[in-house]
């Protein structure tokens, strides 16, 4: 059973403003609320339809679960198709990235990235590749946007992902700076040795001037065909491969 | 000036069902639609608002122009912010892949692709690493789609679709097949050579028994970290790119 007033701060929560003001977000769907419990994130409440509850397990008594009915899942969830779950979590204190978690490994910086589902799929690739930390310039679409929570499939979990002055943090940064461009070295050439970040732009206008003077090592996918250019949680996808492979 | 019944019409092409009854589908935004006009395909109508039509140079005069106003452009758009221009455009004949098609290039098989962004990335995808051809299982998303369209950016005027049996359609094939699977050998000690069919599955199924059974090479891109899956888009751009970084 659920309160009006609770329907209508849940909702409120797909707003940026609210979800800050709260620090609060919604993670939808079994499998993601059961990564988001297992980590190090903070799940306050659990609101489930009947016979789901069983299938998480025992439950930290900081946890607050509520059994709803199917209607009202639908009226709370962002979802066409409701998943029976759905948490709230608490959004975690801003943990600075340092120039030190920088060392021995990859990490992606996103210059305005606008579309939730491109920023959701970039965390969840960065999973898969054990790439742990993502960093956004200030304008980049929010990390605990539903859409964006949803199609990490669980990933948010376990990827860090923080927002930044990027051009401040990237002249900190002393590990070798790529960068996704259309003019660049091809990817098949390039050694990305086992270090360093990889800068990708926004959707239409690509990396800005201020943030491009920082790449030392321009990359571009070479093109066979025809298209103007390629998605950019497609390019992003290619480069941690490719950033990979050696490794 | 459009009629109400235009309106409706036009907003009944976003169904399958009365896209192959009229034979059109609706393309969006000067960008693509101008790539319709440029390719094989016959562009029957374009409704655009002032100033627009000089930015497309001299039409065909088999297509009609019709100026409309941003509030009916509004009605008959499926986006959330319609983009000047709206044409319809003719679907073409049914075209059957043919396996001496298959000789000598790299073609995509898809097996239940059900999100129409995935397929649309995926298309123009394909179309950025020069692969032609996609053959698509029958229950995978519509590519004449409002979404997939979108989705492919002005690729769809490039790349053949076909929808099949793919089964009967890998059984008479002679060329490698490869297949996405989160079991096989890494796609880093995979020798594509220089054609093949790469087959990739459903989002939450992956590829059917049926279909799995004609795969030669099952192939998987190594996990470094903890995501369960990838994106089936991004599956296939990593794939793409591999095929094609020795050619």
């Amino acid at each position: 059973m659920i309160s009006k007033s609770q329907i209508s701060f849940i909702k409120s929560l797909q707003q940026k403003k609210i979800r800050k003001e709260h620090g609060l977000f919604v993670v939808e769907g079994l499998k993601s609320v059961s990564e988001f419990i297992h980590s190090h994130y903070t799940v306050d409440t659990i609101y489930y339809i009947e016979n789901v509850m069983p299938k998480l397990g025992n439950l930290s008594h900081n946890i607050k679960p509520i059994e709803i009915s199917i209607s009202e899942l639908t009226k709370i969830s962002a979802l066409s198709s409701p998943q029976q779950i759905l948490a709230l979590v608490k959004i975690p204190e801003h943990r600075t990235l340092t120039t030190q978690m920088l060392k021995g490994c990859f990490t992606i910086a996103l210059d305005g990235i606008q579309d939730p589902g491109n920023l959701g799929t970039i965390i969840r690739t960065a999973d898969w590749f054990g790439i742990k930390y993502l960093v956004c310039s200030g304008d980049t679409v929010d990390a605990y946007n539903s859409k964006v929570v949803q199609a990490t499939m669980g990933s948010l979990s376990r990827v860090h992902v923080s927002y930044t002055n990027l051009d401040k943090f990237l002249e900190q940064a002393d590990v070798p700076v790529f960068g996704a461009l259309l003019e660049g070295n091809s990817i098949y050439k390039t050694e990305f040795g086992s270090e360093g970040i990889l800068i990708l732009g926004n959707e239409g206008n690509g990396i800005r001037s201020e943030i491009s003077r920082r790449i030392q090592f321009p990359v571009t996918i070479p093109r066979f065909g025809e298209a103007e250019s390629l998605n950019v949680a497609v390019s992003a996808s290619i480069f941690c491969s490719e950033m990979r492979r050696n490794s």
